[in-house]
């Protein structure tokens, strides 16, 4: 006999309810119920379908929109009875219309399947959290362009290794970082333009038996066309993995960002002023101004690299279509989204207020021989091939490193002692100026160059 | 002028407070008051050196005891006002106190740091975790034991590539899954033994200027020494790491577990009886029964497997001592103790309901030739090489191929067209039966074997 | 003093020589000299811009294209004696072609670095892998749509949680593949865009003092522009996290399929003809015929994963620009170049050589009751709302499973006890081809419909 | 017709040869020929049980030991022919034993599978490789303790959020590191225990049908016992991912002492003498000396992160017993293996050759206030609660920052007005010498503390 029967949705061929442990553990409502505005979306546009198609009389599907309507509003009022026992999202609020319109209710799932229903609205869900990041991540380049521009012409050292390489321009520095941003943008496109496809139809894993018009849904819920296969609708999480991988490199990128900060923040360095707002104490070392922002933002990547690994062991071997492991897919998609968004933002805040400590950087520009790339072309302008140039100049640094100077605190004849091909005019190049502005071209660190590059990039954006 | 001072543990030297959004963003009090318990625990262990050390007044000590305790029970009871303002689980207990019990309060916090303190807290939370993990996992391993001991000589076909190989017993299968989780449990004491050291008393990172006696901590809060190394104990998350490694190992191991409860689940092998409680049905298809619990379990892999990876990135080029980005160690690691946690509890339950079919288990161990190794040794035992007897056996089953029969369905002239060594004996060894029971060694598949392994598994947990 | 001088390209400043462990463990010429043809391609491109620029004078440039070439043909003619005290593949195609031609070969290197060197280099070689992969890919999709074609109406049961859920075609499965292949295709695509970039003369990070011209660089070696950002250009790893995330997707794919093919082979499914070549045999149990061409690229998705995170790690915090750290971007990249192009060669000789056993789908499709939701939609369009429709088909399919039959084996009385809107003329909808057939709209089971999607994949391949 | 018939060993059932690219893509022999010598060791362990079984005759016994012998040379000479059609190590030493010493060869295959023979292989090899980690591991630490020990009482700074923090030595630091080898080894050793459990017997998957002695192989190959269940032993691979993730955690080790020798190279630190024979240079810049040793170091991590996760990802979801999948657990441990003793190797020779520059050490820390706790700690032991104390303090670091001076640059009247418990002796508390020294406990940076942890250690290892 049928006792204790609580699931109303599917339990026809069951003879005992499922255990209580089991149906909290397999549950989603906790975490789900946050796409519930794409669920009534596409709940909508599905009756207004089944209307149209004569599958739903005009009665029916009134009495729906009011009814999903009422749930709508009762969700973002805060009083929505959610329940375990119903499972998910979609079973909570179907449950819920049926309890306020009746029979209509219990006619909405016609033709449609939670296989399809929950693949039509994460990609909803997901397509709008793509264009707030999108938003952010166009106010972090604004905001890297604005000081960049300030910047275009303060003198930094480069560094390859970690070591003095060549001077550059705060301003260049920047503009690398807008590029890195340019590319996550264009990323995060191309996953939306892959995930705008509608599943809706595809039902269980078959499509269905009912005259349904799968172009209406997918034109009124704004994608741009139905899937092709309906095994694959219900199956594929690609648009997840991809849009996390997106997100991986975009975190990747952030902690790059974050690494320079906390090193131009360190004291040795003392780069860039970092307003206290953006910083935390120490509990015992009343001294301590953290930059705890790219701190954690560093520390968040593990957490997204980590998300995009766990979508990505979900779906190995899974045999077609759906299985209970995709609901697995939410939370490590909610929180990317969350990790990324609360990233960016706090970047974007807080990079424009960021401003340089020009003394500091043009001082440690000076350690570590930044111009000796510049005497190397010196030699080779005037004819020396080279790689014997190189070995010329590697012996003059060896001199510096002896006796503590900089190539360009040498005597014209000390440095004549490693090659004859130097005269009076090599200090000219020897100035981290000069040597900045000498990287004139398309991409070059040279001030004019970066100007140019911000203008490129204004307009682009 | 200092205005807006929020932050009274940290504020004196900052001329601004926190951005509200970066308070939100860097703090991590809605996650670590889970470990409040700890929290209190630890200090009152600290607050009882102090005491002993001279270094609080008995006073004092009674005040923060009384404090403590009245905390505890205003967090129990669920009235505790946590503030995101007061960023961590740590101040928020500490301002709490203050409030109490005034200006002892203060004097709490003399001789140690947030660093060492939330390593602390960690530490002691971990191993209560390990400790009921343990517990689940003995549960299982008795739920394994109880049914391969109903079904230790219950034949079914054993498979490699997923092709029918030889004949085992459903008891042996299951004993195999018994060894894993044995490894598993190992694996846990390992790490609890690493982890159960104590780190307070290393304060920010250098140890303290007060006499303090780091032994008696460790003793109080049953670690079993305290660290070697200040530096070392702030930022050691190995601990986590190697958990969260360990739970990975077990995560694989219960997909594994899963992988085949759910093809034995398939119409095509129906080899189980999975009860109800353990399985949901669909909205849409009315007849149904999928096996959720292994699924979701199965799906749950790519969590942890996440879990660690997060770990593992956050942890990697990070300099000595304490960065920020460590605060992300903990919402990993809650989630795969809950994680595994649930899907041991589930596992745990569920296999002691499971049965087998053993008619659909017998009748799928003959298709695939399962005894043709058995005639291979017959003709080794008759003298000829087992190369030899290979190809001979080789050639015999391209005959059942094309003719649709097992070896045993063979006449014996036919048999004997492959090898003349082949005589009416030769049945004995083609059964199921035969075959199982002939595997009878230390760890091979015979009944007797079977039952001997179950009871060393009994004496050994 | 300076002796020992190993290295004659940059041990000008040094005093001792590199540790002959530490050369051969920092080396990389064992695994770079890979990319040879297209280090000379670059060389070859720089030389022409630095001669149309009056860098380098006709002779010289005459002399350096002739080195090359014949730097070139040693290569290829396997008699090039790679050194690993000459570090890399740039360094010793340089040492050789200066060897060949004297001083002008110590000209090649001006105005350049290894650093936008390497970068060329590993962009261009991706550029062909991508190339090749794309043809592979379209090879295997060709394969899909043959088999695709062939069995566009052959019934197996559609699977959900591989619980019988529906009928649908072997066809329709098959284009689910085609499906992800298509996405696969669209992501290298993307990736290809995006990585076709030129980072020649970024040199080291700042750009060069020379009056180079970076658009005909570009142009020259196919590139769509130069990069915009020398510090970035030597520091961006992103084409190759984006390319092996594509790879690892697609991997993901992969075992998706390669799962289903190991499980249609196993002798309860036992639904496809796999032919003996593709498959290999068992050196203890001479029946054995495995299914290892797809296991095996099963199990290489976890290299490709593995990959994956192997270069999100090494990027992760690494401060600008070029670091060591990045020669260990090649190794994850070659290899998974290779695994790709293995597992899709193998796929795409394989699917095409596939076939159905048909009789044994039909006869699997036949257990689980495939047509109870055709069933439930007889009753809806008989007025009943679709939930209740739902439990009523549940109830009986739990008197099928009591007795053992299916629904299309019970009698018309029987199923009318559990509704009286069902009549004669209920047995049309519960056959396998009705219900096949009834899912005719776009992306829809249909016979009809698969053959309309082979004709649109047609198309569009 | 049996025709191309290539495969000798298992080929009898096959009616087509396997495709010549499916060989090479299936085929292992390339990287398996590594473990010829436990191959070899484990036939010769498992021939001489058969012999003391009765199963071989003392002259077949005989004839093969002399074979093995034979074919060791050949391998050890650089001669054996490995072949690709004999698909794996196993293979082509059984083949090549049997066109040695004849039909005696043929037999050697009795009583076992590849499976099991793997399974031991891997093992053996593992075991090794273990035992060669640790040496190095501990070589390493007797290098960390003997810099230590020279600079058990260099003031550095402490940092936290690499901030100044507090001042420590430079050998307490390092002691940090030792105390995470430490840990390491420690993981190495339990995962040695657990590794070290014989699985040859284990056959197929199901035991044998030959009276083995199962104890007598496992002591023979110096394994702690055999293995409980013969389907669990073909099919674990939990030794390979514990190995993989412990790795894993000492690649993380390096990756953070890596983090900080490229700090403390760079000239705005510039703590530490790193010998040119650990360095390299640069093709463009003449000037450059890179701490490639390190940053290689640091960049492999991923390698190894990667190889955690590309073992795990193979494993997850395998229904027993052994599948094709298995073949790729070889090339992530091997190369495991090769990273981690490479850089180990590296770090073990160069970090005795370090020595610090104490004058730059000493005048960062004076950078940052690093005694503003001990103010603290100061006015606390005149009776003040720390939290007030803290706030004293952190008002004194904002005048210090305002005027760019150290506490201990003010004069006494600017002190007393933060606190009037500040009297002339507050100086003694403000040099970095007496805030080490006074941080005199079990584990602090004290250099009396340093020197008893250092003689701890060495009686430790």
């Amino acid at each position: 006999m049928m006792t204790n029967k609580v699931n109303k949705q599917w339990g026809g061929r069951f003879s005992e309810s499922t255990d209580a442990f089991v149906q909290a553990f397999t549950g989603s409502v906790d975490f789900d119920q946050r796409m519930y505005a794409e669920d009534i979306a596409g709940s909508l546009a599905h009756a207004e379908m089944l209307f149209t198609q004569g599958i739903l009389t005009e009665e029916d599907f009134n009495l729906i929109k009011e009814g999903l309507a009422a749930v709508k509003a009762e969700i973002e009022a805060g009083h929505f009875p959610w329940s375990i026992e119903l499972e998910d999202v979609h079973m909570n609020i179907e449950s819920s219309l049926t309890e306020k319109i009746g029979i209509a209710g219990k006619r909405l799932h016609t033709g449609r399947s939670r296989n399809d229903q929950v693949a039509t609205d994460i990609r909803l869900w997901l397509r709008n959290q793509l264009d707030r990041i999108d938003a952010e991540l166009k106010r972090l380049q604004q905001g890297i362009l604005s000081v960049a521009e300030k910047e275009h012409d303060t003198i930094m050292p480069g560094f390859t290794h970690l070591q003095v390489a060549q001077p550059i321009t705060f301003g260049h520095h920047l503009m690398a970082w807008f590029e890195m941003i340019k590319r996550d943008r264009e990323r995060f496109q191309d996953c939306r333009k892959r995930l705008n496809i509608s599943p809706l139809g595809a039902a269980a894993l078959a499509g269905t038996t009912y005259p349904i018009d799968r172009h209406l849904t997918a034109s009124l819920l704004g994608f741009s066309a139905p899937s092709e296969n309906s095994l694959d609708s219900v199956s594929d999480r690609d648009f997840a993995i991809e849009f996390t991988a997106d997100a991986a490199i975009l975190a990747m990128h952030l902690s790059r960002f974050s690494e320079e900060l906390v090193l131009w923040a360190t004291p040795a360095f003392d780069f860039i002023n970092l307003p206290d707002r953006f910083c935390t104490g120490s509990s015992i070392m009343p001294q301590k101004k953290n930059p705890d922002v790219p701190e954690l933002v560093r520390g968040k990547t593990g957490r997204v690299y980590g998300h995009l690994f766990s979508l990505l062991t979900l779906m190995k071997s899974q045999p077609l279509a759906y299985n209970k492991d995709n609901q697995e897919d939410k939370e490590p998609l909610f929180d990317t989204v969350d990790t990324i968004l609360g990233s960016v933002r706090a970047f974007a805040d807080m990079i424009p207020a960021i401003s340089s400590k020009k003394e500091n950087m043009y001082a440690r520009t000076k350690l570590g021989f930044a111009t000796a790339t510049d005497l190397a072309d010196y030699l080779v302008r005037k004819g020396m091939p080279f790689r014997n140039a190189h070995e010329v100049v590697g012996n003059a640094v060896r001199l510096g490193v002896e006796t503590r100077r900089d190539l360009s605190e040498m005597e014209l004849a000390e440095l004549q002692q490693f090659s004859d091909l130097i005269a009076e005019d090599v200090f000219d190049y020897l100035t981290l100026e000069g040597s900045v502005a000498a990287r004139n071209h398309h991409g070059g660190t040279a001030p004019k160059q970066v100007l140019a590059a911000i203008e490129r990039a204004k307009a682009m954006i």
